[in-house]
């Protein structure tokens, strides 16, 4: 089965360095995915896209090698196991406040006996390799965000999860739980806090911890701090800032 | 009849800006027309668009001000004159080597008498409002692109067909034309002296002259030229480079 | 942030007016958006119409002023949340039976404190401003469709939940739910008593009730009624009603 | 192979009435299809369709009786032959002013030895049986339009071409054609006599004639002057005819 | 209302052959619709197909009497409800484990007061007739899947739900389940015990039983022992099949 | 530059083995490029596939190695460098019936100084590597289709288009073309004497030669005869052959 990077980067020591796909399109897929990620992720919960955007934009990424990832839309077996079906090498599953919802989330993407993940891959063992089945479970990564305050109090129980690889952290939807404001690149010593606590508690229970990061600077504090993934914002966000950059650099009049 | 910005850029005395969408998708389109252009392209030549594509996308922008503008995959009177019904505002059409394929072009875009484009502009009413039919001749911009050597010695020729707006320079088709390498912003003396040639030629003949620019360097070169129009390259490269810059800024590992 | 259409209409003491596009496509909807309605709905439940149609639709509508609004397949979080990020303005929920349910309903279409929406509206952002997310919960719109008897029984249980805007009734399914036959427009004693008692109870409860009507006289009775929405059928059967009529209309015998 | 039902109109002694589908999708066309028309038209020119909508769009008229018609975007072999290939039992070729133009566009529709058409009509054998080839050249009907001033001139050799069974008239280009306004349902003497010289030579020759109604009287009027088929209009045409007609009967204030 | 073919079949006393579809496309749906069969199944759980694909698969198969069946990706009465009103006549459901499960199941495909199913059958008139209401119950099929040793445990419940038609073994996940390899046409006597015990209570319960088949010689055993439908396998494994057995007797050398 | 695997198996000797895909999809498309193969061919002419497709086709076919063709509908340059630009490794043109039309095709693959291509080639150096640019005119194939007594009198002319690589022989156009009748593998000694010639000019003139094949005798009976490459059907005529093999083999009867 081919490998994943993500698992790749954490056995080398380093963070691991993600991107979310927010817009549906193969073409933009394989372009980003041949900049040298660990890992690309088609957001399907705030991204625009849907199920058959999944399928050809992993296509598009193939011949590169960051792991195909996918943010599903929400805790629902459905579209989990559908993207599994479709070769995703990891999910990053919203709003997991409580252990069981953890074990649900993580059940689905596992077969019988560690979890009810029906058989199927149809596009998986086109990417993967015929051997799919013997290794998916030990290949697919869990990733169950804490973005709330409930996700915080629960940080044991959801930890404790058999399966769960790793939480990932929701910054924006952390900070409005508790009072805040939305945004990327909270810094207020509330979130603060909470992001410790998520971290400390991860590690303690031997799984990894991931969180959005809207800036190389924010990201590059998250390494600092320990974080084992940081996704550097998303493909829509580059091309506004890319364009930006060159329309401020661009000076029309002739006076 | 809505405006079109880049007239109304010309009518100001400045350069218009503009830029190439060669990613189909009705969100990045949206996206990119929210930026402050004059115009927006949509390139069915070298892009990955086909017409399917072109009706979301120009939707898309319909809530900014840019014109919508189409590159054509040829000078071919069907792909025109449905573009134009979609609402275009502008057609670049590639490869004009002769007052013959110009008259073709220009024609295509224009209703009778000056030409000989059917009636029946489906979303352009949407777009544009019901007075669509009388203001369209004088709305819509005609560019004609200069990107061989055939194409420089019938200069004169092309720019004297009655109706069409400007030039429009292929940097890199026009050095592999004369025997140098592709890529964009060409600045070899061979190039240099072409676009000069045809900036001039246009301006004599009292039309316009836009070029494409991969660089704001090479754009604002350009303008202070006399370009009335330069592209800062496109969508899917503004990703490319924001993406870029995030990564080289962050630091993965921990040592 | 850009003004919800239909409040505009509450506050003008009149009756809205609203209409269904059951048929995916970003034409027919621009079409549909310009012709002066104070809302317009993608039906995701009955209508053939999928989250990827959503987008391009909502983006056909923008240049006009109608509140763009969906009817959701059912009442799921992710299908709700996915919608409001690409700009709807208005949420019609089907069979919303109990308070419980229409809690869980709501609680999707508000941001903490008030609900448990997450944070990312990617496109509505475009559409309806940067300060979207500080009058976001003011200005969408929560309509529970009452359609089943359960339904009638708990109308105090539902209409007592907070951030509930308004109810919709169903007259189809109402109809068949005791018992009658399915259709629009429906008159027996057995419906119609329970009409009645769904906008009292609204009213009662200070939210707003709107109802769907397959013809101008059913819609005539029920705004004398004292309805605050009327829904004016869909886009293909006023297709198949603009059609009929022109056949009907059209002899082509010559005898 | 199945029958089509325009030939069969006209050996019933009747017109045949036609529309026009100008937006995609085929779940309008299976609608619009079941309404009892001799032949549903597939706009590729002016409409929002290109061919990969044409296919389900003649999928979804399968189950009803029209014949299934293309008006193509150009007379242009590539897109004649596709369009048979997916099941068109009838192509309406735009702006046909010579001979030559109608040579070239009928060679398209027939197998040799009567033109030059491709063989492989992958989803035609589907629709009309395996016995296809046998019959294609004589169940396709060939419409070629008369649009312009050069039309009318040379409309003894259009009319001459073998092969071509019938002429069609767009009364808005003829109009614009030769100075008038553009739009539906020209009555301005100049075009009239234009419309009957049309007609008298299509049947001289022993063709038919047809024409582009935006109104039943105009169709009418049509029809009683000999015309073999009319076309009502437009699927969204339609749409906005029964939409404005119900809310105009709407009244949306109590007092 | 049309008849449905697999019922056809258990009325002539016959075996029902289905065929699944798992890939997107309307058509190869039509296609693989002429070849015979009682059913053609869309598979929406382990195929490459969502909502947006089934329609016009659905729309491909029209011309052809096999009945449109879909396997939904889960049991959800949205998937469910909206692929009935796109003219489904029979849904397997996977994963039915418990009674309750199947009552959800079966409740979403039945109307009151049989079940909860929305009225709005959309397409479903088109394709079905006008008297779609009165007989849908009596004409959509309802299968329920059974996979796991939990289901195995439970079917008497299982089987005893008004409203369900049959039972379905998928044999790859049911041999996972219990401890053993995933794939087709599993013969160990741990799964054959199991697939006859769920037969065994079909029958007993008056139901019918069906069965997912990899190869003919396994359907025919199955048949043989009492199965009442057998599917053969899917397209793609259809298209592989058949190109690896053109491959294999194809000789490129020369020597 | 990746290497052309067509052009792989001439260098060993052997004949290349190519199919078609008419049925657009990605996901058949990754399916079909699995099973070894030396060409993999999207036909754009009679297959249901159109520009939009043929992107996400290539992309699927991306992690195998057979070398991505397209034939396009028609010589049309527009339609021919939008399919280099997305990477295609091969152009087969149907209908080159003269040396100009061949030059006209040849053309439109070739950079100047040998061709008039213009440079652009957006995804084909995501594919091809970043040296496309350099290799591409010995890397792509070009293929002219001989398929009327036409073409086959030019012969000599068309076989001494500098830059064409091959022939390809549409048997069934070709059969009727001299007044036979449709359908592949023709066995007639008029088509054979043409197919002879043909084999005999391209050779003569140091080209190769193709031919589609519907069976593997018809193939490997071309081979023997010294053909360089063989198409061996199609994925949909795949797919049927291997459904109605299995069908064939069940027996629905229990008697």
């Amino acid at each position: 089965m081919r490998p994943n990077k993500i698992k790749t980067a954490w056995e080398e020591n380093r963070a691991a360095v993600n991107v979310f796909l927010s817009t549906p399109g193969s073409f933009t897929a394989e372009v980003m995915a041949s900049l040298g990620w660990d890992g690309v992720t088609v957001d399907m919960q705030h991204g625009v896209n849907d199920y058959s955007d999944l399928v050809p934009m992993f296509q598009g990424m193939t011949r590169y090698d960051p792991a195909p990832m996918v943010r599903v839309s929400w805790n629902d077996p459905a579209i989990i196991m559908k993207s599994l079906d479709a070769g995703a090498y990891g999910v990053i599953c919203p709003m997991i406040n409580t252990a069981d919802e953890c074990e649900q989330f993580v059940g689905a993407c596992r077969y019988a006996p560690r979890g009810y993940r029906s058989t199927g891959p149809i596009r998986a063992v086109f990417y993967a390799g015929s051997d799919y089945h013997d290794h998916a479970d030990n290949t697919v990564l869990t990733f169950a965000m804490i973005e709330t305050q409930e996700a915080v109090d629960n940080l044991d129980g959801i930890c404790s999860v058999p399966g769960l690889n790793a939480v990932y952290i929701g910054p924006s939807d952390l900070s409005v739980s508790i009072g805040g404001g939305p945004g990327g690149d909270q810094r207020t010593s509330e979130v603060m806090e909470r992001i410790d606590q998520t971290l400390e508690a991860a590690h303690r229970h031997g799984i990894k911890a991931g969180i959005h990061a809207m800036s190389a600077e924010y990201a590059n504090e998250m390494v600092v701090k320990g974080f084992d993934l940081v996704t550097l914002s998303s493909d829509f966000r580059h091309m506004m800032g890319g364009a930006n950059a060159m329309l401020a650099a661009t000076k029309l009049t002739r006076d």
